[in-house]
């Protein structure tokens, strides 16, 4: 299904190569201020064509308010916001009408559905992220009201952590042909405690599941994460004194609930599939061939999977401060 | 919520000290021959008082079931399936009334709810995976039967891989009062392509969901998980001849949506929050207090969590086979 | 599916003939002061055995409180309520394992799932209310909190108004092997403005749906209902002065949205379908065959469908509150 | 929430005077043909203009495809259709700002969000309709290919069932100022039994909800509907013969689910609320004041309904059938 969230709820819509990528949110409090500039800026950061270490297409993704505000405000009805596909080239991908490229999601989409738009991936393109990052600069906005932000960085590209030679990886992988993963944290400042539900609504279910939801992430991680493998239970537990907390190692979240600490997530960004090294492959046919995937491809994804990943943050804690306040 | 799944979806309910513990599994295919024989034994795995690396509780968890079975065979009608309590002691849990435990949820639901049963965590007590576990072993059935089946084990515990080093860890944390965490591996073998949707409903975001919703849980990955953020895309593609994939660094799932390899999942557990060692934390009334936390706890709740992690893999899967049986 | 509500979501349980008939509420605020005494009440006016009008069975209908509660108190967690089944004779039914009754659900089951639980009509049977007649119990308390009623009426039996008329009407069918149906109208008093969303979650709506999901209901309507088809808009518009509403035609919702007026629905009541008259139907072979619902059923379902539509009444307003802070 | 249906979900965007109205389809099986001549149709019938007797405002309502179709195929991601408004006069309405239209929803929009587009009716105008018919032309194409029909009429209007005496009501009640109402019949043909789910899920349930969230519809009914409140269960309970059912009070649902016999529905339409006729009211600040609505309404809104009606059957019962396919 292409809907996410139980309060604040978005449904996602559109393909790389049709006419428009666009998302519906509905659930948006009635009576916030809202204009095209509170979405614009997430989706610059997102948008290719920003720096030479990512996709040279040069997409402009402007976003179009088309329903659910009156003079300046929402209402309470649903938010419509597109974004028109431009520089689509159709048939830079005609070879992979019949090809499926290693790592992507043309074999299981055709497996699943018997029919594929093989034009950029279709519905698994990046560009379908556009919804959801638009949807989430809304959230961020509603957030920001009640003091809750949320940030994203890169932590390591291709094992390095040093901007400089995270820079350098990213050149000499695109010079070869190839990509690179890395890690992302996104941490979330301010939130109250009560967020998130016992049982399969946790808090950090719920982050698991939306980051998870991003195509190339292969990993998720709250807190210590991985490390509490090694771990004593003396030293993962985090000790309270009468002003909180004295450490962070659950990542902000007991029990599926938010404890008022900082939220901190990572996710591990695989490296783009889509390379021009030769790779074999097999076709619908089912014979074997041999692919070089061209086109305008990132080296590295992980720089413009920030912003997405802080939207879905941001999509979860909003749909958590709706539930929650039920409650009260 | 306390509801899982869309298509065969569980609803759980009851607490450590309560009169039951329970599920109720709506969405059960008819016809599907069922005794409580297929369910027992599951919950065998996860009880506690098996070995002497777990909690000495002596807890016999026999399930019952109270509706959705007519001469032996599903109905269609929910399922109700319940384990009551016994060998409960709340006796040992009157110090908590007050106190939070460190690394537990007792802050948190008191901040959220401001009532809280203390009496062994209540609904976030391990006892309330037992509803999970009996449903996913009636999941487990109905996969078994198209030939798909799920396997967990412990792959690490305490940085040691070895079964004699982690028992020797285990022993030694519980010698001193403490505890340790660490890495289980399940994998789903046999499914057919095309589980799991695009965008939201992506198989491997579900599964991180589910996974990350069970207690303790502080990291999922996917097939090579983590470790994509050190390769190249080259290196990380998994190739195909005409019979498949060479490879499975993916982990059974391109663009969320299962290929028919193997799926790969690996988890991270924490070390039990409930030990002996003294720490320091506050009560309700933000006094700072010691805490030892007595009772009998496990020393490292790995062992057990597998057949958990078992069965909210086989209830993802289970509700993908419904989902996709629509589109065929 | 066997659940009903979105914020305060009940999942219905248990068959007839089987063990028990049961409920389970997710979303009940905590805090609420909550005892079997606030649910048996309902339940009795709910159960079989009271007047000579209805079926003799003698079912006291107990219900068990499972989970949920904590010293007197609801904890945010789900409440299971369940009522054993006794005094059910499943060798009254035998002749309707192969028989389809008339006027019955056996056929269409047969067909949907290939299997039936014949004794008593097993899911379908009157008996599946008492979950749902629990739950609008616990509904109705926390609505009365917030001054707000749920009460019904009979309006009509067989074409009569006057209780004595009825009571005769209804002792004739009884004499005669046959049964009559009816009309019963229940008003909301008390409610606030603003229940209900637009479009799809119109109050009115989910009041249809909750109405037309009573077995035996053939027809909701609210306000003037039917008679709008004969009205001009002057005389059924509402005109409104400072103090609000003049009139009540619209029932207490425009728009979707509840005006803060009663609001009132009526529903229509078909006759108990099971009747001692001998009638035509087939068997599961297909053979022509007559018969004559024996065991001991109701004349007139009328009065106990009183209870389980305030129920369901309460129940759709207990889901619009707590959907409805979510937005103040 | 703007979302309706579980399996073929379609969500509602847009109010009269933005720049869209328009539907997500979410869940439409993939490799069916689609084109706009597949959806243009159903939404001519609905749109004013067309009559002497119905609005005279002219407006074209193109339907666009924006998404989810590849090569005149639907692909299985979700198909976006929009309809573009024109010819609206939102000065029209500035009345509209401070004043209460009596039956409409003005008041109780203003109470539950504080905020409300006066413009037409925002999002309680009629034209948010546009969206589920263009998402109900889908359901009934795909329907079609398995030989089911649903076909809309008008019963009565304003007391008369004769055509001739409909026409000179609306007229009458058009020089008059005022309005008139009505009773829609829907019947659906071909459909198989074994739709609808037992208790909340019911065919009836399902459909009662979806007739009722149609503003303007204050009652609806299955098969024999309110007539059964004077009816005996030896003449309401349909006798079966070996070549199926010889009568049809039912409706074509037993139990909720379809008995594979015809169903039959019928609604009641109120007078439309917008008339010229002096009412009545107050205003935002509490006045009372005096209202004639101008603007170009129907007379009687019945016969544009009729689409209306025919798509939410169709939407139901496509919901249903994609349910039925995973219990095969």
């Amino acid at each position: 299904m292409n809907s996410f969230g139980r309060n604040f709820r978005i449904t996602s819509f559109g393909e790389s190569h049709g006419a428009v990528v666009g998302v519906i949110i509905d659930g948006c409090p009635a009576g916030m201020k809202l204009t095209v500039q509170d979405i614009q800026p997430l989706l610059d950061r997102r948008r290719p064509g920003t720096s030479p270490l990512t996709s040279s297409r040069n997409e402009m993704d402007r976003v179009e308010m088309l329903s659910g505000i009156f003079e300046g405000q929402t209402t309470g009805a649903p938010i419509a916001l597109i974004v028109r596909n431009e520089n689509q080239n159709s048939k830079d991908y005609e070879e992979l009408r019949e090809k499926f490229r290693p790592g992507h999601a043309d074999f299981t989409y055709q497996e699943k559905y018997g029919i594929r738009d093989h034009r950029g991936g279709g519905r698994s393109s990046g560009r379908e992220t556009i919804g959801r990052v638009a949807a989430g600069a809304v959230a961020l906005k509603y957030l920001s009201e009640y003091g809750i932000t949320v940030t994203g960085k890169i932590l390591l590209v291709h094992g390095k952590t040093n901007p400089e030679e995270i820079e350098r990886e990213i050149s000499s992988a695109k010079e070869a042909g190839d990509s690179v993963g890395g890690i992302v944290e996104i941490i979330a400042a301010g939130c109250p405690p009560g967020l998130g539900d016992p049982v399969f609504g946790k808090l950090d279910a719920l982050i698991a599941g939306a980051m998870m939801g991003i195509g190339a992430v292969k990993g998720v991680e709250i807190g210590d994460g991985f490390a509490v493998s090694g771990k004593f239970g003396s030293e993962n537990n985090d000790p309270m004194n009468k002003d909180g907390f004295l450490s962070n190692h659950a990542g902000g979240i007991l029990g599926g609930i938010s404890s008022g600490q900082d939220i901190v997530v990572r996710i591990a960004v695989k490296p783009t599939p889509s390379i021009a090294k030769v790779q074999q492959t097999r076709d619908i046919h089912g014979n074997v061939v041999e692919i070089s995937v061209g086109g305008r491809h990132d080296p590295c994804i992980v720089p413009r999977i920030v912003p997405v990943a802080e939207a879905m943050l941001a999509l979860v804690l909003m749909d958590c401060m709706l539930e929650q306040v039920k409650y009260r």
